[in-house]
């Protein structure tokens, strides 16, 4: 009668990415990886941190880490960006082998796609995609710090950024993050090119290839596009007005810097993680306004977190559709099916959720920060964005474990941690063609 | 080409409503009602809260108010509890005159039913509920009051606090309100019954008096009995654990009292807004938790407000539905169906798309308070409840002014608002029998 336990698809992705965690933070632990001496927590948080692309950090990585620390960082970052699954197809490609079902179900987990047909070219792209633009925009951003630190540093820095940006991961080798190139064109362009880039989606970067013209590019890429123009547009606007009279960020820039700065920070919440400001100065409703950007996030099948832009753009023309009467969400003449309505409602329940436990939890082990200081951390930890006013390093051990915990449910997406819980397995919805995509 | 103009019938409710709190206002304001000079916006402020049963106040009742005064106020709460319309038929009534379908299409709105029938007998029932629970429970109110006020006293504190209760306005006679009678039997059973019943909602009293017996309940019925038995006792746990140690609220307190503080701060914040404890004084997580009891709120059709307990049900049953891999929105073998999702839906994002720019203003205007008081603040005026940290009368003039307008959407809700904006009549949801109410 013995019953045969078997992993599903989900709880494998779960089982791998949490294997990797261990084995960055043994690494980051080892002598070789650091200058000082640090703890198994930093190690772990670290870790944590550079698989789920978040940039939170309990140490100040260029003074801790030597140069194969912030190298072992930097790979971290690029297996959790890209997926560790998409490097395991990789591998065995050029190894000659061919894929199982299994493998592909398991990918196809990963990848949030509906069908298993075209998997493996989707992965192949997605490998050209990060290699061009890391590799490309690497080279543009050593024109800036090739002339400030030299060849070698210059050229390291120059990939360690652009690997860091495209994965959305916010990680920085300088201790005040982008603060020192606040008004310098190259690296804004370049940094957030990167950081939009990677954070639209894989998806919607295979449709523009495949495609090209706009008529042609499906309902989720549309979306995704306007939706990202529209929202950094507001951003913009809104961080600019807020915070140009505030001595501590964008009051004392002049010039252009100042809208270089505002518009950096306009983009860079919603998952970047990247600062040219000092964060922990910005005023209550800056920080508050950024939270929802947070929350919000970057694209499905991107690099980015959060809750996605396209749930987010679902909810809003369901509440719109209902408000002006309609039964249908509708949204440029195309109909969002129930299934994803249903789905889009359980990622943003379940993403309040989590958060709601994990600040309550906060708030009783923390008494020395204010409520929108935990908030704040908790909201940028979910959302793998890494922004923070400054407390990370200061939080109790178990509020670490709380933060890590989050950066790891924001990357795993809560519905793939809860869905790994389950036992059964998974009936999955298949969405008509032309769909978007939730989460 | 003249287009005849006619209100629908949300925007004549809410013309009444607004109406309501100017006729209050320059009643409140006349030299007759008052024993201290107060201004036009204290007027206002405590004319909306009482309209809108929240229970808010920028000054101390007791001490501002004539009996004359605090009679206007107690009128207030009622016709803002049972709702004008209501009133009107009654008037109607008397006077033996026949209520026309352009008034009925009114009262349907206001008391959220989906059909014309049984109006008039489901407003004629509310009457009777109302004054014998405001009577009866009043009654033994003034056993304890009486002895302690005298009798004259006595019976009026009896009265004004339950019809307080019943309509869940949360406003007191006492500057402490209810912090004397903390570890009170007779206060505490007696007023939480009133908020409770009150809370509970019209059509779930009617469904109780008609059908008697579990089995034939509706599903809407057992839904508000179940959630609110459950509701009540995990926040009690929950209070109890968080607050039992802290000098500021319960630590202080011996015996039977501690557990009565902790059942009353439990079962008042989801709309009733008064207090035995000093609300200011409580824990951080403790003020979160009760920011979501706030938020969520009572009964549809009810004298609370929040989003509704069946709200809030509906949208965890979706969520748990679809993690379980269910298509459907299934509870005790009932399915919700579309319309009532998307209209739960609706009414939380709306809710709480009106609570963050209330927030956002907030934290521009008022500079002296932090985070969680502001956030506090304006939950408590959103779910009508009442509760605050003590900041309500240093806010600013333009913080009164936004807190007094959350208190009239969160009475009105927030889609009766949005809706009385739009120009074209309703295309009314009609529910299948055996419906749930949202919001
Ligand atoms: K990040
Ligand atoms: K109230």
């Amino acid at each position: 009668m013995a019953r045969k336990r078997s992993f599903n698809s989900a709880q494998i992705l779960v089982l791998i990415f949490i294997s990797f965690i261990i084995l960055g933070t043994v690494l980051l632990k080892c002598p070789f990886s650091t200058k000082v001496s640090i703890s198994w927590l930093d190690a772990l948080f670290t870790s944590t941190s550079a698989m789920t692309v978040t940039g939170l950090n309990v140490v100040d990585p260029i003074h801790t880490y030597t140069i194969l620390g912030t190298t072992i960082i930097m790979l971290l970052i690029q297996f959790g960006g890209l997926g560790i699954m998409t490097f395991a197809v990789l591998i065995y490609l050029l190894m000659g082998k061919r894929i199982s079902i299994k493998q592909r179900l398991i990918i196809q987990e990963e990848l949030n796609q509906s069908t298993l047909g075209g998997l493996i070219k989707l992965v192949k792209r997605l490998f050209i995609f990060s290699i061009f633009f890391e590799g490309f925009l690497g080279l543009l951003l050593s024109i800036r710090f090739i002339p400030d630190l030299g060849l070698e540093k210059g050229l390291y820095y120059s990939l360690f950024h652009a690997v860091s940006a495209f994965n959305n991961a916010g990680f920085s080798l300088w201790t005040n993050n982008l603060t020192g190139y606040v008004g310098d064109p190259i690296v804004n362009v370049v940094i957030s090119a990167l950081f939009i880039i990677g954070g639209i989606g894989f998806t919607v970067m295979n449709d523009i290839w495949e495609h090209k013209r706009w008529r042609q590019f499906s309902l989720h890429t549309k979306l995704m596009l306007l939706g990202t123009l529209i929202i950094n547009i507001i951003a913009f606007i809104i961080i600019l007005s807020l915070e140009h009279d505030n001595p501590g960020t964008l009051g004392t820039l002049h010039g252009t810097d100042k809208y270089w700065a505002a518009y950096f920070q306009a983009a860079a919440p919603r998952t970047a993680g990247f600062n040219s400001v000092d964060i922990g100065a910005l005023k209550p409703p800056t920080l508050f306004f950024i939270m929802i950007l947070m929350f919000i996030g970057a694209g499905s099948i991107s690099t980015g977190g959060g809750i996605k832009l396209t749930t987010f753009i679902s909810l809003l023309v369901i509440m719109f559709g209902y408000i002006r009467r309609k039964n249908e969400a509708v949204i440029m003449e195309r109909t969002i099916p129930d299934s994803a309505i249903f789905k889009g409602l359980t990622v943003a329940l379940l993403s309040i959720a989590i958060i709601f436990v994990a600040i309550f939890s906060l708030l009783m082990s923390e008494r020395t920060f204010s409520f929108i200081q935990i908030a704040f951390e908790v909201v940028s930890a979910f959302g793998t964005v890494g922004l923070s006013t400054g407390i990370t390093p200061d939080l109790s051990s178990f509020g670490q474990c709380v933060i890590a915990f989050m950066m790891i449910i924001g990357k795993l997406g809560p519905l793939t941690l809860v869905l790994s819980l389950t036992d059964r397995d998974k009936q999955r919805v298949r969405y008509p063609k032309g769909e978007i995509f939730i989460s």
